[in-house]
C-alpha cells in the first residue's frame, strides 16, 4: 500500500469511526439492482466487509438479482399464468437463494469468512399468506451463531417458513422488512437500507428541481411519504421500525456519502415540511345524483373493503334536489375491480350515474412541523392557485395535506409547491 | 372423447393395470434433460398424471432444468472460481427449486393435486460433506402427510439437510441417489428412472449395431456397468437399491415402451452376459525398472489413495535384472494428478522410468452368467484376437471381465465382442 494509499484508508476509516464509534450490530439491505451482475456484487461486498473491519457484527439481508425475478415469473407463465401461490413463492424463493450465494462466494474471494442463510435457516417464521406472507416471529438463534463465529452473515431476504414448514415470500418490498425484521430481532444499532439513491429527498430528484436530501427524518413522516409513491421505503418496514425504534438509514449503493437517518424524533425544526410526493397509480371514480347518500356511501364502501380495495380522498357534495354526489379515489391498478363491483349497484337506480377519471394525479406534502406551524395547507393551496392549478379533491391527516389535480398538471404542481417550501433554503 | 380415442385410453389401461395391479406406491425420477423447458415439463407431468390416475400414490424426483446447472456454474465462476463449497450447494440447490416448482404448477394446470418439497422438507438428510454429500437417513413424515391427502408429491431431487440445517448437494447423478433413497424410505413398489434411452442395452446403440435391451438386469450386473461408463445409472443409487431390494425400472420419457428392471434375480438364463461396455475416461501409467517392486507398490498405491485416486487395472511386469514393470490405470480426468504425485518418487531412484499413455479405453463384458459358463472370457479374447486387437491388460471379476485396449480400435473391439455374444440372437 502506498503512502497516499494509507491517508485515504485512515481518513476513511476516521470518518467510519466517527459514525460508529459505539455501533457493533448492523444490519445492511441491498436491493435487486445492487447485485444485477458480479461487477455489482462486488461493489456490494466492498461495502459489507468495509463495515465488518471497523469491528462491526454485519448482517446483511439481499433480494433476487435485478432481471431474475422477471425471468423466473416468464419461466412461470410459460407453464400456468395461474399456478398456485404455494408453488409461485417456491419458485420466487429461488432468486434470493441464487443472489446470497453469489454474494457469499464474492465476499470469500475478498478474504473474509461468511456464511448465507435462507429465509427459514435464518429463523423468519410467517403466515401462511402465499405471495404476500407476513413476519410472525423472527428466532435469531442461528444469526447469533454465526455472528458468535465472526462470520459476515448473508441472509435471503423476501422469503420466510410458515408454521407448516412451506416456504413463504412476503410480498413487493418484503427484503426491506426482512432486513427491519431482522434488526428489531437482533437488536442492532443501524439498519442501513441501501438503494440506487442517496436518500430521501424533499421531491423526486429526477423531475424535481432543487430538490435536496434530507439528513432525517421521522418514521411518522417516512411512513406517509412511502404510503404516497415515494417508493424509497417500503411502508411495512418503516412501521415495524417505528415500533421498535430501531434506526433506518436509506442511503446509496453507488454513491459513498451519508444517506438520510430515519428515527423517531427527526432534526426538522428548521423545516415546515419534509418533502412533497406525487403518486400517479390513482384514479378517481365519480357516483352522482345519489337519493340517499349515507346509506349508498357505507354499501358502496362496504363492498369494495371485501374486494381489497382501498378507498383514499372522499369528497362529498352539498345536496341538490334531494340528492347528492360522491366522489373517491381508488388506486389505479384497482380500478377495473373497483368499477366492475359498483356498476351493478348504480344501474338498480334510476338516475345514479357513474363514472370514473384515471387522468388524476395526488400531490402531497408531508412534514411533522404542520403540527405547529399554521398555515401549511395555505401555502400550498395558494401556490397551486397562483399557478393557475384547480384543486379537484383535498385530504388532511395530522402531518399531511394531499389534494388531487389533473395527471396533465401534476408535475408542474409538484415543482410549484416544492418552490413555495424549498426555495429560500438553498 | 370419441371411440377411437376410448378404445387407446382403455387399451393403455389395461397395459398399466397389468403393470401395477398390486403396486400402490411408486418413486418416479426425472432428469434435466426430461425438464428442459416448457414443452417437456408438460410430457413429464402427463407421464406423472397418468399414474396418478391409474389409482397410485406418485412420488416425483427431479432434478434442475438441463441448462440450469450450467447456469449456475458460469454465475459462480464470474464472481469466484474456487468459491466454498457450502455456498457452491445454496447456489446449486436452487436449481432444483425451479424445476419442482415448474413441474408442480404443469401438474396443478392439468387438474391434479400436488405439492412440491425441497430436499429438507422431504426430509433427506446427509453428511456435510459439500458438494457430494451422502444421504444418512430419509425421514419420509412429510411426504407421507402429503400423499395421505392425495396429492401428487414432487422432491427437489440432488440435495438434503445436513445435521447443521445447512443445504447440500449430493453429487453427479444424486438425483438417481434421492430416488431410490425416497423408494427405500417408503418401501416403494417400484422405482422408475426415466432418462433419455429406452433402457438398459447390450451395448451402446448410439455405436453398436444390434445392440439389444434388456428385458431386466441384477443389481449386481448393473453395478459392474454403472461403474465402467454405460453411464444409464448412478452407482451408488444401484447399491442402495439392491441393498434393500427396491426394484428399478430404467426406461424413457420420450418413448413409452417398457424399459429394463433391475433386481435380485434377473433372469438371464438364457444370456451369458449382458452387456459389452467402453470407458475412454482411462490413463495407463507405466513406472519401469524398479528395483524393489513389492515395496514401492505400496508406497506408490498409498500416496495415491491419500489424494483420493483410485488404482483400476493392474499388471507387474515379470522379474528381469532384478527389476520389475508395473503398469496400472486410473481415471484420466486424475492423471495430472497422479503424475504430480508420483514424479517426485520416480525421480529419487536411478534409472526409474515414468510414462503414461491416454491412448487407451477399457472394454468390458459383464453377465452374471459367467459365474456358471466356463470360457466366456476366451471368447471375448479369441473375438479380438480375430479382429487383430492388441490386448495391453486384462482384469477380471466374477461377473465381468475387463481389458485395456488402444484407444483407436476400442470402438471395432467393442463391436467385435458384441458380434461374438450377441450376432445369433436376433
Amino acid at each position: 500500500m502506498d503512502s497516499v494509499n494509507r491517508v485515504f484508508a485512515s481518513a476513511r476509516r476516521r470518518f467510519f469511526m466517527e459514525m460508529w464509534t459505539i455501533m457493533s450490530l448492523i444490519v445492511q439491505k441491498f436491493g435487486g439492482t445492487s447485485v444485477a451482475d458480479a461487477k455489482l456484487i462486488f461493489n456490494v461486498a466492498n461495502i459489507i466487509t468495509r463495515a465488518y473491519q471497523e469491528g462491526n457484527d454485519v448482517v446483511v439481508v439481499v433480494s433476487a438479482q435485478g432481471n431474475m425475478t422477471d425471468e423466473l415469473i416468464e419461466k412461470a407463465n410459460e407453464i400456468n399464468t395461474s399456478g398456485s401461490k404455494r408453488e409461485m413463492d417456491v419458485l420466487m424463493a429461488s432468486g434470493e437463494q441464487i443472489s446470497i450465494a453469489l454474494l457469499a462466494m464474492a465476499i470469500e474471494k475478498l478474504g473474509f469468512p461468511v456464511t448465507s442463510l435462507l429465509g427459514w435457516q435464518a429463523g423468519v417464521m410467517t403466515g401462511s399468506n402465499y405471495g404476500s406472507a407476513m413476519i410472525t416471529r423472527i428466532d435469531p438463534g442461528r444469526i447469533k451463531k454465526e455472528l458468535d463465529k465472526k462470520n459476515i452473515v448473508i441472509v435471503a431476504g423476501f422469503q420466510g417458513l410458515s408454521q407448516y414448514y412451506d416456504v413463504t415470500t412476503l410480498g413487493r418490498g418484503g427484503s426491506d422488512t426482512s432486513a427491519v425484521g431482522i434488526a428489531v430481532a437482533l437488536s442492532a444499532d443501524l439498519c442501513q437500507i441501501y438503494t440506487d439513491v442517496e436518500g430521501v429527498y424533499t421531491a423526486d430528484p429526477r423531475f424535481i428541481k432543487n430538490a435536496k436530501k434530507l439528513e432525517s427524518i421521522s418514521y411518522d413522516e417516512m411512513l406517509e411519504l412511502a404510503t404516497l409513491g415515494a417508493k424509497v421505503l417500503n411502508n411495512r418496514s418503516v412501521e415495524i421500525a417505528k415500533k421498535h425504534k430501531v434506526e433506518l438509514e436509506v442511503l446509496s449503493s453507488f454513491v459513498e456519502v451519508p444517506g438520510t437517518i430515519v428515527k423517531e424524533d427527526a432534526n426538522m425544526e428548521k423545516m415546515l415540511i419534509s418533502g412533497v410526493a406525487k403518486d400517479n397509480n390513482v384514479a378517481k371514480i365519480a357516483i352522482t345524483n345519489i337519493p340517499d347518500a349515507q346509506g349508498w356511501a357505507f354499501r358502496i364502501f362496504s363492498k369494495l373493503s371485501a374486494r381489497d380495495i382501498n378507498i383514499d380522498t372522499i369528497l362529498q357534495s352539498a345536496e341538490h334536489d334531494g340528492k347528492r354526489d360522491i366522489f373517491f379515489t381508488v388506486n389505479e391498478d384497482k380500478l377495473a375491480d373497483a368499477m366492475e363491483a359498483l356498476e351493478k349497484y348504480c344501474e338498480s337506480v334510476e338516475g345514479v350515474g357513474l363514472s370514473y377519471d384515471k387522468n388524476v394525479s395526488k400531490i402531497s406534502i408531508v412534514g411533522a412541523g404542520m403540527q405547529t406551524h399554521a398555515g401549511v395547507a395555505a401555502k400550498m393551496f395558494e401556490a397551486l392557485f397562483t399557478a393557475n392549478i384547480d384543486i379537484q379533491m383535498i385530504a388532511t391527516s395530522e402531518i399531511k395535506v394531499s389534494v388531487i389535480v389533473s395527471q396533465d398538471s401534476a408535475d408542474e404542481a409538484v415543482q410549484t409547491v416544492h418552490d413555495a417550501f424549498f426555495s429560500a433554503m438553498d
